[in-house]
């Protein structure tokens, strides 16, 4: 299997002031390629860390792609220790020269001597070229490793890695393929699980399958990946491991991501399901306050499966807006069983949805008492014919009660949709 | 200077699935305390790749920060590898038992044997207690260099730098400072800001100041930083230019974030000024669909200003949960300056707030027509003795324009509370 390691240069990323999405994409396509990645690094605009960075990544890599530090001002010097590191200078490539003063013609620019800088290359290194600005990139070959280096700016590299890099790899090299599948499940915690699918999982090794495991707050997500020749087998291989599990932990599986699709959300899926229905959904969250309602607005097209929100967090509101009996507040309190169903029962009528969700919680850090402490939330999901309630003790931190609320207020709602227990 | 090194231990980076943000995070923690980060990488769950990088780590860094691989599942591999580097074994931990015991007995769940593994840590280290979660933090020096292993998990991560490794860094070592300053503004994007304030830009330099524009939608951050051993020197240095920026871009600036403080967000900023005035707010947000309603509910103690909110996301939701005029929909239409009127005062009412703030728009990809386009919103705030109203044209795209609005109306009702023009 070709081995490939990705690396950044600049220091805008070793001060935090940018997020690394440039090593995110470059992974993304080249596990979609089949080439594993190994290992990412970020170096400072430094001869030394960059030179030292060449000689690991060469050790352990088929392929290095490098961004960043091609820019023609004084702190990019990639492309000098570039020519170093292959015992070569720079020279002036004519070819690029051209691109360059084009670039700049048809755009009614003077080329300066700066810009002139940017058609300097290591002499003998292959020129792979930018199509979307000045920098062009370079291929050059040492030992067994290729590197590849790139401008940093991303939708130059984008289309650079996406149009010419990978299409000469590909075409150059016979690839093996990576499959991957996650299951995502919503109810547990990964401790949980890993104790349900034990036995499965250490059989994975035989089947050449490796397993991760993804928590955040309200679900955790499992990675299945598989490497070899042939995507088909891969897929039927992780297909049927993915079967197995259902037994085992199906009742908190609420959907799959697929090979090269986006992670569905608990929110899509469950206004995917209203869309097929041709039905609607309203919410009464309180202790969520507003954040469930801004996750299914969020979706293109909200407005066919939802029909708003009320966010009643006073009692004087939840009797005004949703007519909860104030009665109640007194007796059992807002954050109870009774509250939550008055509020699914008369937000469905209020804005004739067919669905509902209702939440009263206390989100915290403040408001426990020793009844009901904090992380204490009632959820009740409704249609006209059922409506289901319950309790859940989460922990002391307020967004993650907040999320996991969410996550498992929006699995009671696709369970009822579903008809499942 | 200290150096430092991050390292990342997992697939799910490598495989592009997840985004580094810890990576950027603690980079950014460090620069603030005056350390260099020297070194960013990330790496597969692998034994041999672990080891040469805690090795590569160790030549370079006086800190190496490590982040993942510390959950009881079996592909977290990292403790043990931990554990081998400093020649010792895992044993287990008394006080971390009682610790991860006392987390599960308050959820009211049962300790299982993987959970127990939690409480296995490297014979000799110094324990980091993990306040929000089972997974200690481990500290271990090998020759002149420093071990911070930490889980992967954001906010577990965020709590242990902050609260117990970055001030006993601090306090064990002399560091130089640097010192920084942000400016928020909201309401103009980067490149009107950097034309008006282009003559004090360029006289940034000679009073050793580097300024950063950080656009995000809706808001544009400049920060300033200067580095030096004299921290008060610095903080009076910064505090002079900024002062300077008061008649260039004053109706713009919202906010400031002073050295070591969280950056204050519009809502912390609109909920403090309602606090202080005991003051409260409600919304009726349609475009938006309960997004700023989550923003002013994940401040702890929002329920003192904020007494709810409803997403009228249809016609028929708005006259019957907050009376607008059902002619209106007809003539004007609900993206309409008399429908948002109608919806601030209505709202205002309905929850007995003091302020109150009201959307309707087109958040796009569809809905738009030639008279109102996609991007087309109208906000209003109000009080008892005003009502202001203004239309936007943002863009075409839905999340963007959520995000702009919702800064947008934020911004009109801090200035009305303050009575700015």
């Amino acid at each position: 299997m070709i081995k490939a390691e990705i690396l950044t240069i600049g220091d805008e990323i070793l001060i935090g002031q940018i997020t690394n999405t440039n090593s995110v994409w470059i992974a993304q396509q080249l596990n979609l390629a089949g080439i594993k990645v190994a290992h990412m690094a970020s170096v400072a605009d430094e001869e030394n860390a960059i030179t030292k960075a060449f000689n690991d990544a060469a050790e352990r890599a088929d392929f290095v792609f490098i961004t960043g530090g091609l820019g023609p001002t004084k702190d990019d010097i990639t492309k000098k220790i570039f020519a170093n590191y292959f015992n070569t200078t720079l020279v002036m490539n004519e070819d690029v020269l051209k691109e360059v003063t084009d670039y700049f013609t048809k755009r009614g620019r003077e080329l300066n001597d700066i810009n002139r800088l940017q058609a300097m290359v290591p002499e003998g290194c292959t020129i792979i070229r930018n199509t979307n600005g000045t920098a062009p990139g370079m291929w050059m070959k040492k030992n067994n490793t290729v590197f590849v280096s790139m401008p940093g700016v991303p939708y130059e590299m984008k289309a650079m890695m996406s149009d010419l890099i990978l299409p000469k790899i590909i075409s150059e090299n016979v690839l093996a393929h990576i499959y991957h599948k996650t299951i995502l499940t919503q109810g547990v915690g990964e401790t949980v699980i890993s104790e349900l699918v034990e036995a499965w999982e250490d059989a994975l090794v035989l089947k050449n399958i490796q397993l991760a495991y993804l928590p955040q707050p309200g679900s955790v997500r499992l990675r299945l990946s598989s490497y070899g020749k042939d995507l088909i087998a891969l897929q039927k291989n992780i297909d049927e491991e993915t079967e197995k599990l259902k037994p085992l932990i199906g009742k908190y599986i609420f959907g799959y991501e697929n090979y090269g699709e986006e992670t569905p959300t608990l929110e899509f899926i469950v206004s995917e399901l209203l869309r097929e229905r041709k039905q609607t959904l309203a919410l009464a969250e309180s202790c969520t306050g507003g954040y469930i309602s801004s996750l299914f607005t969020a979706i293109p097209g909200a407005s066919e499966v939802f029909k708003g929100a009320v966010v009643p967090y006073t009692n004087l509101s939840k009797h005004e807006l949703l007519q909860v009996d104030n009665s109640l507040f007194t007796t059992v309190g807002s954050v109870s069983q009774k509250v939550v169903e008055q509020l699914a029962k008369n937000v469905m009528k209020k804005f004739g949805s067919d669905y509902s969700i209702s939440i009263s919680g206390i989100a915290g850090p403040n408001g426990g008492t020793p009844e009901k402490p904090v992380g204490t939330v009632w959820v009740a999901v409704a249609n006209k014919e059922k409506l289901l309630t319950h309790k859940f003790q989460f922990g002391d931190n307020r967004q993650r009660n907040i999320l996991m609320t969410a996550a498992a207020a929006m699995n009671m709602l696709r369970k009822l949709i579903l008809n499942l227990p």
